[in-house]
């Protein structure tokens, strides 16, 4: 113990084997079961991609038939997680009512403590249609609309866009978001993922370890990044300056820009490639290109500045703008994605597992310390 | 990466410095703050331990009378919560009831995303005054009892078995449940702290933080054995038959003993040594001597056979039946006192916080995999 190396976050340290995700940070690969993100991000479904990473390879036409079906039919809430909704306090963030119905789902499952494989896919299923509608039927209960029933005739992403908006989506938006999906869906050992594993490493049950995820996804070093990107354009629309004198003052104040670098990626991070021109799709189309130019300007000044890349969360910022989702939604989009690798995740780890309980350094007073009488302090 | 060792479970693995707890497996030493657990147990309440455990030294005594008053006053749950237990459906266990309640909390929190230090501290003392409050009163509303006011005239431990029993709890009982916490506040890096910190350290909310523990606590490798352990005694009592026996044929058929060895201790669990002692002395004080009688039997023979110690949870179980309390509130009673301990490493970690962010070595596929499209798989 005393002479151990400590290394903060677990930074470079390999905490398990993992057959889910490759990441390159050097050359900038970001692959699914070995498959390159830039072509599930152009050939791929939300749909074909959970059954990538749920069943380590892609599946036939009639394979993906019934996984949709199946996913589809798993559509399902009970009423009750909305009446918990409405009975949140108007204050609570989407996060919040997210983790906690999450959470509160397991008292619906028909075997929440099962941990075997059969009974987690299943959950799997359930928690990624679920996941979608809670976040689509909260933001409708808090604007206090009616919750939109989903629709059987939809693929995943674009009944999340009609279950939010009440409106069926056009198919530039359900493709762009669905890609926004395939992107997110998985990153390795990220944080939530992490919580996720080593709460299912101890054998409790899968909705334990989605809302822990839940839980750490809602941190701003996590997922918060693209919020605080958006919050930044508003911020300099609103003021009417420059963006690059805006980002200028930033840095020389020693403040942080969001969407820039990862810790894992040395060059530009592969999702952003995708995002920028989703991005400049969705503004040409609407004809509203306010967010994505100024997006450019400030990649390109920050990049020169201080050789920063544009990472994932830069220009999602502005394509779920562009798609009409409120600020406080981002990171919920971000759990209605990544809930597919979450449970990948879950599933591996239990098909060869370990409790995952490292050590500590101890730096506290050094043993023994004497306890004394109170009446002696 | 490719070359990368990797330690399953991170076992061994030093994740951070922590000035916690101090563990000597080999010596058998279980210190916070580098107090010996043993002057603890015999010296100490659950306050004065929290204090500890928070402050990173013993209270003087105007200290401690404040926190406990502090801790007293922070005894407020809001009635929305009791009626999130009312609405949850009957099957619902005490560990689903609790995740739910602590995560619905937060939406109550004056500031429930503010991570500094001195927000952290209040919602210390709410949640760890709430913990032992939501256990109890979900406990009354499952069997049709009224919710009991909490008595501020009570120490922490002792209105938690009021506020459990509807009765003024006996000295003996009191005593003995204070000395259960304070053996269980705190463990380094188990599990649940572990979960707790790598979702601390997004700098996402204390309440995630703790309900991603209280998911990781759950698990039956973790929260769950002194349950296994009670289940055992009773069936060994329904069947009637020699304790020995029974446990040789457990090992005859390869299946686990739940309540021996430990990953850390190579000797005796140090809090094994307090939980013996009191189920001894409450069993002689209950004039029920069945359940301690049986385990010291068991004990012996594991001892002798398989040279495995008893843990912490092997002489908890015999104790929390003796004090009244129902199997399936063992592990939530573990979360009662835990809180002390994951809270403060919430704290520690937000000290000096990096995001916790491991690597996995990949096992899957060779990137690059082709994208075959669906037609020709």
């Amino acid at each position: 113990m005393a002479t151990a190396t400590v290394t903060k976050g677990l930074e470079g340290v390999v905490a398990a084997n993992s057959g889910i995700c490759w990441i390159d940070g050097y050359a900038g690969v970001l692959a699914y079961r070995g498959i390159d993100i830039h072509e599930l991000a152009q050939k791929s479904t939300f749909e074909e991609t959970s059954y990538l990473l749920w069943y380590g390879r892609l599946p036939g036409r009639s394979e993906l038939k019934e996984f949709s079906k199946r996913l589809t039919e798993a559509r399902r809430v009970p009423p009750q997680i909305y009446d918990l909704f409405r009975a949140l306090p108007k204050s609570v963030t989407p996060m919040e009512a997210l983790r906690t119905a999450v959470s509160a789902l397991s008292a619906y499952d028909p075997d929440e403590s099962a941990v075997d494989h059969d009974s987690n896919l299943r959950k799997s299923f359930a928690l990624t249609a679920q996941m979608a509608m809670l976040v689509a039927a909260f933001d409708r209960i808090r604007k206090g609309k009616k919750v939109v029933e989903p629709d059987p005739s939809l693929p995943h992403a674009a009944n999340f866009l009609w279950m939010l908006h009440g409106e069926k989506p056009i198919p530039a938006a359900s493709n762009t978001f669905d890609i926004a999906l395939i992107l997110h869906a998985d990153h390795e050992f990220n944080a939530s993922t992490f919580a996720a594993r080593v709460i299912a490493g101890t054998l409790s049950d899968m909705h334990s370890a989605i809302t822990g995820a839940i839980g750490a996804l809602k941190g701003p070093l996590h997922g918060g990044a693209n919020e605080a990107v958006m919050r930044m354009l508003f911020d300099i629309a609103k003021q009417g300056g420059d963006p690059v004198e805006y980002v200028r003052s930033l840095l020389a104040h020693k403040k942080k820009v969001f969407g820039f670098g990862h810790r894992v990626y040395r060059t530009e991070d592969p999702r952003a490639t995708h995002l920028r021109r989703m991005s400049e799709q969705l503004s040409r189309d609407s004809g509203n290109t306010k967010w994505y130019e100024m997006s450019r300007r400030i990649e390109e000044f920050v990049k020169n500045e201080k050789k920063l890349n544009a990472n994932v969360d830069f220009y999602s910022a502005s394509t779920y703008t562009t798609l009409g989702i409120d600020l406080d939604l981002f990171t919920p989009i971000f759990a209605v994605s990544r809930i597919a690798g979450w449970t990948a995740h879950v599933m591996e780890q239990l098909g060869d597992n370990r409790l995952i309980r490292p050590r500590a350094e101890y730096t506290g007073p050094e043993y023994p310390v004497r306890y004394v009488p109170i009446e002696q302090r």
